[in-house]
């Protein structure tokens, strides 16, 4: 096949996969009783026409009924092909109201909305059309997105590869007295070496106490001898997320720390053994949970277990003592069960599996054992 | 003044700064008959109280009214510390949920709502809450923000500065055959250096035709002699976000591109000698649009003129045909006036330009002629 020839054939696959892809949306909305939604997300619309962009302030939408009525909505930044796709684009340019023209095509009574659309633009709706009843909207998709097929499970393994290559770099660069910036800088020149889709900061990097806090942002904190390393890392490669977290100990641990370790790293293994089709997410949750019960650190693990990766870093399934749902073939998932002690240290240890029909694949091969860089 | 001192008294200075912003937006809210407010947005949220945190998938909402009343709501995970602050603090944790909070504590009837509210909570909202009338309740808060303080100003300046620095660091590492997406890891690298909240991607870099999309994002195409090279960077120093945009050409350029980038080089100048309080937005727009239609190049400048930048890299206000606001001492927006010809090239100059008393003030001072790297 020429190179010309092989670009046709996989912008084909690409356009029947998202056909297929909306068919199956189609059908969800007709199973729960939902006859419209409006897709908003970034990834979403990407999932369902092969066609992204980040809308920031403007809006972008995608129209479907549960017949199959597809129309998208968007500004002319964007610029959108129109006729690259089988189905309506209504286009709009800066100063001119596309809610006004999403107003026109919606029908009355329920509508399912997208869960990150912005408000400013739903109120509009609501305003334009009174006799609308919105309702939460992005089951249809979330659950069709949740169940990777093959080409998306190829490519979250590619992207897990490569988490593993960048985390073995940025362990590689541990230097007394560097920042954590300096670190996170270095993860991100490690991906661009790497191929990752672009830059993306602000990496999660944490000497000492501050790995006490699982929202800490890099900064100039200098890394001394006996602090522990905590380093969260993650970016799309090929569209499709890694996200991994080791956490390591710079010329030694305390046996607390050393104990507390131990306790994660047992937990994320009873989590991985409890992973197979049918079990409820959240008794992978609890079980990863008993164990840093057991180990005395049940109050110092403050967050869920995990959450669902894919187009996104953060997406459905969430994995916690809330998840209704149950693991299936192609969901992935994090593990990453953590404890953390104020003033003192942090440790979590996250990997991203794929539940297969078998039990689950671990995506991440970075090794998990004590590993005190010296 | 010890550090210790120093500290206590920049905190205290923080906290009196947002408790008069607080009372502002109040006093706002009382003008536009508006009762209650959510705010939701990030930057907000820390400009009402000097607390930052990323949410994503969580909630995170300050509830306002008009008679002052204000209520912190935000997952136990964000670290709140609700005895640093003179007022209520509500908070969850992962799996209970936090619009039951926020619906006990809102009053009947109208409340505003932030632009940028993900719509799952306000959806949740009205069915816990069927006695709310939801409108649009951005405008307090924006106002607000609009008219940067002494304070904020000489942050601006500062992050404006050092972006100087950093456009002439990208400049510099042009080298033939160079990827986009590496100039785009050259600038992050840049940035660190210099000092820049954290590294943050993806910049944008584009080489040649790739320009002639502003929504471009950096790939593998490699620099050859006689590109354009359009570089937008922009990143937050201290949390307030600089933004500027510079093309130049390597190697050479043809007859027709440096026309193009004359009429841009023009149409800044004369959108820039606009600039003065009691001047509408709209018309500094056109000011820029009218020498590149002159130029005959109307159609190929496809965006609004610019955007606000502070705490977040767009805000409040925009430039644009469709803008109502006139310029007001303290405002600081992008003034961008761009060429785009598919296929071909694409041309955009990008300053941050402050609304001062007496007209206003370029903030960045980076050179705008005609550069050609050899």
């Amino acid at each position: 096949m020429s190179d010309m020839d092989a670009a046709t054939s996989a912008a084909g696959n690409m356009a029947e996969a998202c056909a297929a892809r909306r068919r199956k949306v189609a059908e969800g909305m007709r199973g729960s009783g939902i006859g419209q939604i409006i897709v908003s997300a970034a990834p979403s619309v990407f999932w369902l026409t092969g066609f992204w962009t980040e809308p920031h302030e403007r809006m972008l939408a995608l129209y479907l009924d549960s017949s199959g009525r597809c129309v998208l909505f968007g500004n002319r930044l964007f610029q959108i092909d129109s006729a690259a796709f089988p189905f309506e684009c209504v286009l709009h340019s800066d100063g001119e109201d596309p809610v006004e023209q999403l107003a026109s095509v919606v029908k009355p009574g329920k509508i399912g909305i997208d869960k990150t659309w912005q408000s400013r633009f739903l109120i509009e709706l609501m305003t334009l059309r009174p006799d609308l009843a919105p309702c939460h909207g992005s089951a249809p998709v979330d659950a069709a997105r949740m169940r990777k097929d093959d080409v998306e499970i190829g490519l979250m393994r590619a992207a897990s590869a490569m988490n593993d290559k960048a985390m073995a770099a940025a362990i590689g660069a541990l230097r007394e007295g560097m920042a954590e910036t300096e670190l996170a800088a270095a993860i991100v020149e490690a991906y661009t070496g790497l191929g990752a889709d672009f830059p993306i900061g602000p990496q999660c990097v944490c000497f000492g106490e501050n790995a006490a806090d699982p929202h800490h942002m890099p900064a100039g904190t200098a890394l001394k001898g006996g602090d522990c390393v905590l380093i969260d890392i993650f970016t799309p490669l090929s569209r499709y997320w890694c996200d991994m977290t080791r956490t390591v100990y710079f010329k030694g641990l305390s046996r607390e720390e050393e104990t507390a370790y131990e306790a994660v790293r047992a937990a994320s293994a009873a989590a991985i053994a409890e992973i197979r089709p049918g079990v409820p997410l959240s008794r992978i949750d609890a079980a990863a949970r008993g164990v840093i019960e057991a180990a005395g650190y049940g109050s110092r693990f403050i967050h869920r277990l995990g959450h669902g990766a894919g187009l996104e870093c953060h997406e459905p399934p969430e994995c916690s003592a809330a998840s209704g749902a149950l693991a299936e073939p192609g969901m992935v998932f994090s593990v990453e069960p953590g404890i953390y002690v104020p003033g003192s240290f942090g440790i979590r240890i996250e990997d991203l599996i794929l539940v297969t029909e078998a039990g689950c694949e671990v995506l991440n091969h970075f090794p998990k054992e004590v590993c005190i860089i010296t």
